[in-house]
């Protein structure tokens, strides 16, 4: 699934420059070409898009065929440009908004997660949608929604329902497109969080490969000395992006299964705008140092206008590129970033890790940012790559040969 | 603003026969005009019509042009046919459902009443949707909203903030459109609960002119002998329409004010199929005893599609029409009722009311249907046209000949 040189994947999460998600509602098909020709120019090869559900299924009852419509044209205007398309599903979450069907709030609230007709209803939208583009040869992945796990606590569930919904989500995709890679998409507290109701399980155990979003202002931030203009960002900083990669690859029980680095962003204030050129330069650098890395896509394609309103500052100026498409620094940056792109190392060190996430997702606090093994790991691989090894696995040489781990070291003792 | 005859204004509340109110979504111009083709047929004179809300306005900072292009184009289909048009903004709720913005849920919750932010968003949405219609000849009315209290307990209010609300839409409407009435609209707790949040004084002081919504199932049916095929109706069942526009009629300090029976319907199962043209005809006649009356547009145009899911069983079949244009016997009787119509008399009784729900909203109670008040109300004028009375009001000779009232009667003693 991956490329045969081991080259990651480099792409986008398309944010529309005209009117936001909210351009679905009136697609454009020329300012969408030109949103992707922004990116192809950039060097990338795919986008991720978010179809927004409640437009696209406004009774449990109707999956609006113009709206299918919509998102095949969206795959194929991205064909014209040579960019494949991941399609995310169930949005659902998207940058603080909850974007929810009436036949779920109110008079007929009840769970996204557990009511047996709501999965019922999401299973016909999710065989819909992807059936409108199983047929499209860029059809690059498909992803259960954007952090669905954003999604509680408004809507009720418990980890073994979090995990059935994954798997019902992702069982339906791979009937409508068997051939391609599905994906189960959830905001690090999957990782850190002990009493979070979503497990590391979900993500690297459930679809094809695992998805992490990176986002610094999670708190990592904070372990780095404050930001100044004039002091370069921290290690905790750079180095979380590569954490998130290393610890999904070390927690899954496939050895070989990929990690996609789906959501990585340059926010401020954590990283200021003397800062961005270095963020994303260290941060790529440092992810691309795990062979599992199967590809990277940047959040996001472009900036907000400002007529739109209610959203976290830090949102409307993520874009690679502004709303009137000129270039950003951060865009010239990854451009670079991924033209400086070298294998990782066949053989690296692993830093053995006393939690195994699957097997305990209650010790989740003890790798969150901050704590004694991320301070240990980020310290340590700030001399070379540094795999991650669950101490329960350290007797499987075969894992660790698959894994190109050599050395296992051993946190300092405290 | 009525008819110079006296002669009430007869449409219906437009529910497309396409996809239900998700046929906003899909604007069909051809499908609008084939609904509205039945309804000139029946002879009515004009169509309620509901935009939904967070389709048009879904970023707070948005209100999407296309959107309101689709309004104006349903003027203009409505015109084609010579049907007038009445435009509800606030949608909001409709049929159990809840129409809510992204940015009145979950991260965003606020409520839609009292939050300062959300009532400008909304103050902007009904500028922009009245001023895309304003200068349409067949525009008709303009509501805040259908039955914005179903939006409550999910957005906090309470009688002040209620009332200043709808105050801020009216006007906002008003300006927009100073040539059309101005209308809030609630359903009948407003009349009902002495705990309700929105006020009688909303409905019969706010705007041009007072609407009711008459539906059977709110309780006074309950009130007859239980429901059979081969019994009549009951008094307290056909007489609530009549029964809630003389209690408006009755409430405003205006003698004068209209009172437009803005929705009225024929519910299963308290309307059975064999009861349903005696239920139109009495309904009508029963109300046509007011003076007041200013329209009546029947609930609802068009039946629902049963591949549309989750409502509620009787909304289904609350048609004129099938979704297939088939009038149904409901139609042929609404038709009968308006060819039927004659002149309320010019003078008539009253009963004599203890409680003026302006001044004692907590008293509401003592109005309601099975109540004392209402018992006595129903049962005489099933004798012939009966007025209501505030009893604080009984010294106002003036109102009293601008009512048409003659006699005063006062509650048997209990």
């Amino acid at each position: 699934m991956g490329d045969p040189t081991g080259r990651p994947r480099f792409g986008a999460n398309w944010v529309p420059s005209a009117g936001w998600f909210h351009g679905w509602l009136d697609l454009r098909p020329d300012d969408v070409r030109r949103d992707f020709e922004d990116l192809a120019g950039l060097g990338l090869d795919h986008v991720r898009i978010f179809p927004v559900w409640p437009w696209i299924q406004p009774n449990r009852g109707l999956v609006r065929a113009s709206a299918l419509d919509d998102v095949a044209r969206v795959l194929d205007l991205a064909a014209e440009l040579g960019l494949d398309v991941a399609v995310d599903l169930v949005q659902g979450h998207l940058s603080s908004f909850d974007f929810l069907p009436s036949w779920v709030l109110t008079w007929h609230r009840r769970s996204v997660f557990t009511d047996a007709d709501v999965v019922d209803g999401i299973s016909r939208y999710v065989q819909a949608v992807v059936g409108a583009v199983a047929d499209r040869p860029n059809l690059l992945a498909v992803t259960t929604g954007n952090e669905v796990n954003n999604l509680w606590p408004g809507n009720d569930t418990d980890p073994v329902a979090s995990t059935a919904w994954a798997r019902t989500v992702v069982a339906t995709a791979r009937a409508a497109a068997p051939h391609v890679p599905v994906v189960h998409s959830l905001y690090d507290d999957v990782f850190y969080d002990p009493a979070h109701p979503f497990h590391p399980h979900d993500v690297t155990e459930v679809g094809d490969l695992s998805s992490v979003h990176s986002w610094v202002f999670n708190g990592v931030a904070r372990v780095d000395p404050p930001a100044a203009p004039d002091r370069p960002l921290g290690r905790a900083t750079l180095s979380h992006a590569a954490y998130l990669v290393e610890l999904a690859a070390a927690t899954a029980t496939d050895p070989q299964r990929p990690v996609w680095l789906q959501e990585v962003g340059a926010p401020a204030p954590e990283v200021g705008p003397t800062h961005v050129e270095g963020f994303v330069r260290e941060t790529l650098a440092a992810a691309f140092a795990s062979p599992r890395l199967w590809g990277v896509t940047w959040w996001c394609s472009h900036d907000l206008h400002r007529s739109l309103v209610d959203l976290p500052e830090r949102e409307y100026d993520l874009g690679l590129f502004t709303t009137d498409h000129e270039p950003k620094p951060v865009a010239r940056a990854y451009a670079a970033a991924i033209r400086e792109w070298a294998p990782a190392a066949s053989s690296r060190p692993a830093l053995v890790c006393d939690v195994d996430l699957l097997e305990a997702p209650d010790r989740r606090a003890e790798v969150a940012p901050g704590r004694a093994f991320h301070r240990a790991w980020m310290e340590a691989s700030a001399g070379g790559p540094l795999a991650i090894l669950p101490a329960s696995r350290a007797a499987d040489s075969a894992a660790l040969a698959t894994r190109g781990i050599g050395e296992l070291r051993s946190l300092p003792s405290q």
